[in-house]
């Protein structure tokens, strides 16, 4: 019995792939499925089942494509309301064999209410599971979000009290196997670590730590998440299916003068923080290919077409795959570098970059009209911020930001400098003039022994 | 935090690469130390520690060309009678630090004098083990074998209960991380499942439910391991320090001619049990490349060159890194197939291949002279055998085999056919004329229906 | 400016990928195009032309497939009786840019109406072309067949002549670049060498040396072709488009019971000659794999299911693979060596594999009613062939050997050894029952010093 | 036979594995020595001659390596002042065996005094050599450089033109097999195509073009090459025999604060021109990876540790590389991006990117003290500058720049903004305190429509 974890970098998503005796399962497949076939492959294995943990908000689902090309049918959780209509439904108590391993069904819902857990057992050594699947119910270090349904947010949060409940009555033993790991947008608590047990979770995780469930309700509904704006792309594709990703990832090279006839063409800058505060074509979005699929969400028209300018074909690939993963499919040129458009003499704009000994004069100067504007989220904010600072958090830019005036200075922070670029130019595409970036932001502010207050 | 595991196929060898923080440890690295620095070079880290569970006696350690490469120590417990002068001794309680990850040294012996276990800690989780690498101490399914000190039997099986112990105290969370997996020399009772807890393996593994001290070792003691030459050659090299793995791992090919002028070359035929049957060259071994780990060692000497008969160059490689996996360098030249010696009017033999049908008439008629000899091990023999068969093992053939007359006729089987494919070549090397292989053995043999007789 | 060639093992078919300036052409390419797709993306390059050098009758055009995912246009020769619906027309003087490479088109009819070749020159280095794709039209070392048009022997073999003299008129310096390589069913008499210039064909290839155009003609109409019966399914699929090769190229892996319980599907034994003749299930074609491409055409066909057994999963893999490019895309499962069908006491069959000194004694005693069957083709029997052999093609079996009676023993050589076992597996499936190989063939009875006889 | 062109990016050098019969040859290897032996392991073929067409100046040999590895001899031209140590010696006329192909030695004398090509002749099709390779005598497009024996300028130059007419003595036919390609820094005007034959040189070289020896030598003479310091390394090295490459190519990664304490270890960025204008470390080189090999052996010692700045494990993974075919295997540790730097409030500093309008109002009103600094080479400067630019080749710098005050503002260009962010970084590390980069330089001066001024 093999169990294999593959990682969506980025996304921080986890998708399984479950062997035994020449079958396989493969749970939460992502879009891009080669990784499962190849699973298959390599060990002579046929792909008879995949398991979905619930309707994914943040990425579109691979399981119809793996469906239809394995002929496996897709099991998922009840939803009256909205029908996965490339799954069946597979409801608590349900048990399916994998070679010589079984998996048995949990309903586990509050994350969403079609939220599945899968037991894993052996049943060569049958006393008790040896692993669970919990999607988004339950991580490493923390719960699911329970933010989806504003309208009952307390029986939710009560719901998954309930599930979680269930899921550790499988035994400290049971290894636990979520679907997002550090860093997913799924939930902003998680440890660092991917790997742990029930019985680990139950005395260190502090959400499951808290016993008492009218506590634990009042401790998720005050939790803060935010929903970028795709996931509703993503709820309607993962009920429809959303379609195989495309197989010519790669879109062609475009010239320099492309860039400058987009017309509705959204150009998003993949290079780094560093490139782009160098030298950038006016007019792009920087969002570098590791922050794709955390950013890419907030700002970006998936009915519109999508133009990178990367740091070479390989990085505008990794790009397009990453878009791909989240229902943006439109991406129809790559271009390399600033370089080739300076030598055509085509404009091109850099962001300054500044530093704490820059900010702390400001900061103690107070310039006039200047404004330090702190886009992270509204937790980090509150637990420490520079005096002074406006908080606008980088997924709701512009809007959050119409307050301050467009041709006043603007100093943008965060937590390093990296949101804050993807911010930057976010203003600057919306007409502020005098935008630069505190490189190193909150990090740098508290290294250099500078005093943060807290609060709202 | 990441944990990955790298498994060397056909040893069933599992290796671990802990990261965290930028720091990375090894833990029981195999001689071909690539799959590491891969990894450390893919997440950014620095390898600062190696550990090893114990001294391999089943394959050369990586350890010394990981470290003199990295500059990292190798940790390795007491072992006063010989050193392993590579590396620095831990002892029970010594605690190392990997990025924000702990690990923590527990003597446990009884596999061997100076095996260790290592509990995983996670300090930002810090109720209870995380995870803990037990070395051959305890596998998925079996804990490990205690023949290595003939004089001491009691004693060490003693050992190694406490050890046991010792390890479950970490609690039913806990994460196992063996170093075998099924398949290994070094248990013949593990799961096929790679991956367990402690609490799974409490409730589950025969010999942990067995509490009695004394009924444990009683257990023990009764149970038949096989120790091939090698395992000295081995104890040397991972005493001194084993080298590193040749950089030229592929041979350059020989010609058909080649074959037939060896001298004291020992001739491999790896390309598989058909292959071999269908033609092969007069004098050569069948060892197929997925059975080189587990036999090459029993037969082969590491100071003679070695030639490979091998169905490619990808195959020829394959073997010859597995041979240096276990010590053996001398790999000199590879040749691919049989048909160009054919062509050249070189001589070629093949070996009758029969069925149950051909099988069982004969043990019907019981020709004259004629022997059914079954290379398994004696537990497996002893499980049920064909009435009239007799037995020796594979790996002490053609000495076991030396009552048999070697102008009589000898049919010989196994569990499925591959393991006798590779002592009919033994015995045809040893002069034996008259050998055929019972293609499918005690499987097909019990799937037609046929009776086994049970017992010594 | 760079020019990559890219081989179809097996077929010997060279597709060409031409760029410069960030633009690239494609000349002549296999089904599984992702090659080209890798190649444009790894240098940043745009392929703005497919040029076809005619309608291949031995693989699959990709050129559909690319155009679609590329938006370039195919071209193609005129070919008025079947258009290729997929491509348009060029013509003789049209001239396309590459980047700042420029590609002129030469109609060089002869081995097909419809062959184009395409000169290359280098604008910046204008004096002469630089090299020349002739399809095939023009080999290293050999010229087109001309044998697709029975009507019109003469005619065609003429039109090759003036086409030849057509592309030589480029000049000595030009770089050859045609469709096929050695071991191409495009021709016979190919060098063993991939690389030549029009100046060296001039003075070495042997067809080209004949000066006179009659004798031309003379020699080309008395050369002898094999058509095998996939050439129709070519036409046929070149003409209309062939459709993407399959993404799932792998099947999965059927049950050994599955391997008998068959109906129509065709059970292709793909491993190798070696393991065919120790052991192989009843009733399977023995077709190794890197002979498919060469040997599956006048066998399979390509409306009925195919199941494969292989060595691994790699193997099956690259078989339907090599099978996709010969337009069999009903390859629905796979099955791994012969082991798991001897254990289920399944049936399985061997051929005898004999020697030089084993057919010269039955050639010196001529048993009663023994044939020695030589399946080499006919220009390779009359060079040379064993005294008292019959001849018929291995394409052309079982019908060629009707005149030999079923049940009485038959030899089967030819070369080597190889395609004797694929005729072998091809008599035994049509209920002949004494079949054995003659391991070693043509070469060994050379090299053992046998005389052979020579003529029709 | 098989041809394959291993090219080494950067360097430009073109290295060949020439195939036949089960034998290979290599002819200049580079250091990596993997692709050579992998491409023998391939084609099943054993390497038994390594040639060198002459003492590299420009890259570290891999022949004593691959001679070490394979036992093959390395044959190299007579070189009585400074043998090569680890090579026979090849003579005009000398002859080898390679399978079936022949290799025949030309002395071409003139590049270097130990000059050798190569003919590669088929004997199969014996009229006339097939290739020839040429090494740095005769390139696609250009000849060799006469600039390494300056007392004996007109006497090599000289050499050169009769080594030329020698080579092209073999046909038209022949096939060009130079050793490097555009980019190199042994030709300044290679065509940008790497395919060529001697009957497209004779007629499109411009050098070869020139039929008159003395006016072949007054061009040659003409000539303005630079030779970077590491020259001299390279020179002992392949004299010597220069050491396998080091197998641990990538050193570990370090932390920002390591950064700041390098003593006497020389911090390279290789990210590329825009991050590095970005935000930088201090101190820093700017040599974007892809640029090493030219412009590394200008500034760095190789006798002194190297810590690389890099954008990720890879790059500086390749970087490592790169600058080991150099000579420089002192790579002890590597960093990743900037913004770490900046969070632990260390201090970074950026280079102003400017563009075409502010260099033409600066060029306009001419401010006070301020420098345009051009550091391209002096044949490009000559054909075309900003009128009122200062000249100082790129790697000449800061001693070139000497005349120019360090306190006085300075604006680098080149031909795109690349070798001037180069120049940028050695001005700072000697004191530089006020300069800013041209981005687009020459050419976007020329696209903006502005004038230029030629001559010297």
């Amino acid at each position: 019995m093999i169990l294999e974890k593959i990682k969506s970098d980025g996304l921080a998503h986890l998708s399984y792939f479950l062997g035994s005796g020449g079958e396989a399962a493969v749970i939460d497949p992502r879009r891009d499925i080669e990784a499962y076939l190849d699973l298959a492959r390599r060990n002579g294995m046929r792909i008879v089942h995949i398991f979905e943990t619930h309707r994914n908000e943040d990425l579109v689902s691979g399981a119809p494509a793996l469906a239809s090309l394995t002929g496996a049918k897709v099991w998922h959780g009840p939803n009256p309301e909205r029908p996965v209509v490339y799954a069946d439904t597979a409801r608590e108590g349900d048990s399916f064999a994998v070679g010589d391993a079984r998996i048995e069904v949990l309903e586990t819902p509050g994350h969403t209410d079609d939220s599945l857990s899968f037991a894993l057992h052996d049943p060569s050594y049958p006393d008790g599971a040896v692993g669970v699947f919990t999607g988004d119910a339950l991580f490493v270090g923390d719960v699911g979000r329970t933010d989806f349904y504003p309208d009952r947010k307390r029986e939710v949060a009560g719901l998954l009290f309930d599930s979680l409940r269930k899921i550790l009555g499988l035994g400290d033993q049971t290894i636990l196997y979520p679907a997002h790991g550090a860093g997913s947008v799924c939930g902003s608590g998680m440890a660092d670590r991917e790997f742990s047990t029930l019985g680990h979770e139950r005395a260190n995780n502090p959400r499951l730590k808290i016993e008492d469930r009218e506590a634990f309700i009042d401790a998720k509904v005050a939790e803060n998440h935010y929903q970028p704006p795709y996931f509703r792309l993503m709820e309607r594709l993962n009920a429809e299916g959303g379609g195989r990703s495309p197989r010519k990832l790669l879109p062609p090279p475009v010239s320099p003068g492309a860039l400058f006839d987009l017309g509705n063409t959204q150009l998003v800058d993949v290079r780094g923080i560093a490139d782009f505060a160098g030298a950038h074509v006016p007019g792009a979005y920087c969002i570098p290919s590791d922050m794709l699929a955390a950013f890419a969400g907030w700002f970006l028209n998936a009915d519109r077409d999508i133009v990178l300018v990367a740091r070479d074909a390989d990085q505008a690939a990794a790009s397009a795959l990453t878009l791909a993963r989240i229902g943006y499919d439109r991406v129809t040129g790559y271009h390399v570098g600033i370089v080739p458009v300076a030598t055509k003499d085509r404009a091109f704009a850099s962001v300054p970059l500044i530093d704490t000994q820059a900010v702390g004069e400001r900061v103690d100067q107070r310039p006039d009209r200047w404004t330090l504007l702190d886009v992270r989220s509204v937790d980090e904010f509150e637990a420490g911020y520079v005096e002074g600072a406006e908080h606008a958090y980088v997924g709701k830019l512009p809007d959050a930001a119409e307050s301050l005036a467009k041709n006043a200075p603007v100093t943008v922070m965060c937590g390093s400098g990296a949101r804050a670029t993807i911010a930057a130019s976010v203003l600057l595409r919306n007409d502020w003039s005098d935008v630069d970036v505190y490189l190193g932001s909150m990090k740098a502010w508290k290294a250099s022994g500078h005093r943060t207050v807290e609060g709202g």
